[in-house]
């Protein structure tokens, strides 16, 4: 590939000031390209590389310890989603871990306790963006689950058109009521559009957490492989996607999800201050405190 | 338990005309306290009682022959939910049948059969009541079916959070199109978020009953267990729910039930008028006619 | 039965310019009845026959090479299905082919392959009209399928009210996206109504083809069996049907199938001027003209 190509490809996404791309093989012109935008902090969150020989971009999160989605985060998120989603030449997007034994743990809680009300309202509606770029994206999306995926990162794994995820211990789940607090109406629409009314009603009121060959059964996960397999399976399953006629697939998938999509769109500050009322509340405040502190005691 | 503490406990329940509660282990002074109310008749028909330890209240149907749903019986059993609602400790809810080889048969024809039209619109409407409290209640409730459940029997089943079934030969499901008539949209809608569109207009045609396997299969029931068994179950699946935040809970069920429940609201005098001039019609009254004549010469 | 009976059997049938209804073991009388009506070429395309004794019709499709769905084979299912409707003694369908391997592979191409507008609109209206009598039909309707099944085949099988299917090595889906193009809404919603949300996302995206097998495991089939005993295996299945209180069998059915009917009556005109626009795009016409140039080549 030569160099003007290559910068040519990079233009459109120059226009955000964001991560890093790394286009594989490509390091030196890529470096040159991207450092003027690398004086963000985006790269403690994820990576964000496209392979342009297929055309399948990675976005590969490694926010430590456990990939909680704080404010930063979700923007680095956003950001990465809206590069993927203007290149042209990307045609489909495989959502990962870089950290071990945990693909998303959710919501970072800190960003919910003891909260500043403007910071608090941005966060959600950062959130709100993030599931709407990757429940409405153009691209083929898989989320390769190596980890425990709980709360938000179900809702991320959810939002994507496929999922493989690693046997094993690892359990994925919106586990909200656990934590004494719900999840909101586009989680569910969610999950209910993935897994039907009667589980999804079940597995809101318990906080359940499957295990993989759980999440398979129901429909949650549509595939199970080895840890070390999981990218792996997900690229090939995308293959399968890629080959179909693009503008075709994209209009069916609006089909399915626009509607769920559209009401968040018209109920979006209802919903941030729903959320904030909600998690302002003395009783939330208290239960994610005690959370806090057995987190903090569990870690010695 | 002292004394005082259980008179406040009972108190909030006294401001109805109602069935007997049986607190165990406290029946001295609960019938000392129940004794005023006493002169209902709802005792014949069934029995709420509270485990004040676990929280876990258990109504037990027990009108012969086959738990069938008159205007009383109805009655009871609002009286009876209203009670275990109401009463604060009380977190849950096991409905269960004191009569063998039967949970109930659901609607009393005898009600339908040559009705007064007054008494069969309070019959439909406190049927409709039943039906919104039980659906939409804040108790984690589970229904323990060791006996058939056909008709208003499935439907009180598919209203609690959980169904426990004996494995056996009982049948559970809507079979109302066998006699001729045609189950309201809230038994469909509350089918729907049960087992799905497919399932529910495939079974609602056919006026399908499930055994207990098939049940499990398509999601009609969660758990079989033996006979002897169901109530035991259902108290163990119960703890596993009352260990999950109650707020949280209640609001995902609510979140999940509520549209449903809306749509009877708004509707609630049509649906009424509708069934009344659909039972009062000369082909349905000619075909319960049939049946009940039927059943009359089944017994002998 | 009286050859008086049989004329006023026919008699409501009359009314359409149409397709010649075999009553079996009456062929003398029949085409006798039926000659005025032979002028049409309706035969070419399909056969509907009605079995006196069961009230089962059979209607079997038969336009060479693969029951493509052009304008005159829709109009002829059309007048098929209209008579079998309105002929009272008619109480179920089994719907058919009588061309090897092929139940029906859709849409014909032809027809959206540089369409004149006028026919294109009308091929279209002619194509929701038939779903919408067949989705509806008071009779119970039951599709043997010993062939492959794409796309408007697909749909003609979903919109009946059970699939049995041959086992071996036929395929069924809506594969739309293969070719191009996209399903519309009420493709879709029957296929919601039949496997699910999450399963129809997936399987539109893909353009999934199944097998039986994978058919029969989401539900998009209900029964397999070998290909010699489809149609016996749709009739037997049917007389459990038949069984059951015919009209508060229609009203069930009704009411599961009503709102998605409507869903197209409000918004039939949009729906073809949506069709008509989409087709004639460039890139769609050179997708079908790419199409058929491969289906040439594939005849050598």
């Amino acid at each position: 590939m030569a160099v003007r190509t290559l910068l040519g490809l990079l233009r459109p996404w120059q226009q955000f000031r964001t991560t890093i791309i790394t286009l594989r093989g490509k390091t030196l012109v890529e470096h040159g390209c991207a450092r003027s935008m690398s004086t963000d902090t985006t790269t403690d969150n994820l990576t964000l590389s496209l392979d342009s020989k297929t055309g399948i971009a990675t976005l590969e999160m490694h926010r430590k310890p456990v990939n909680g989605l704080n404010l930063e985060m979700l923007t680095d998120l956003n950001i990465a989603l809206e590069k993927a989603e203007n290149e042209k030449s990307c045609k489909g997007l495989v959502l990962t871990s870089g950290l071990p034994k945990i693909f998303s743990a959710g919501l970072d809680i800190l960003e919910m306790y003891q909260p500043k009300p403007e910071r608090l309202a941005e966060f959600w509606r950062t959130l709100q963006n993030m599931w709407m770029r990757l429940y409405g994206s153009r691209l083929v999306t898989i989320a390769a689950i190596a980890g425990h995926s709980p709360a938000g990162g179900c809702l991320m794994a959810m939002s994507c058109d496929y999922r493989v995820m690693a046997t094993g211990k690892y359990a994925i789940g919106l586990n909200e009521t656990l934590l004494g607090i719900v999840a909101p109406f586009w989680f569910r629409d969610t999950m209910v559009n993935t897994i039907g009314h009667r589980e999804t009603e079940r597995a809101l009121q318990l906080g359940h957490l499957y295990g993989a060959d759980e999440a398979l059964k129901v429909g949650l996960v549509d595939h199970l492989c080895d840890q070390e397999e999981v990218v792996k399976a997900a690229t090939e399953e995308m293959s399968r996607w890629l080959k179909v006629n693009a503008v075709a697939r994209q209009l069916s998938k609006s089909a399915m999800r626009q509607a769920t999509i559209d009401k968040l769109v018209v109920r979006q500050e209802q919903d941030i201050e729903d959320f904030m009322t909600f998690v302002q509340r003395d009783a939330v405040q208290k239960a994610l405190g005690f959370y806090l502190q057995s987190l903090r005691e569990k870690r010695g």
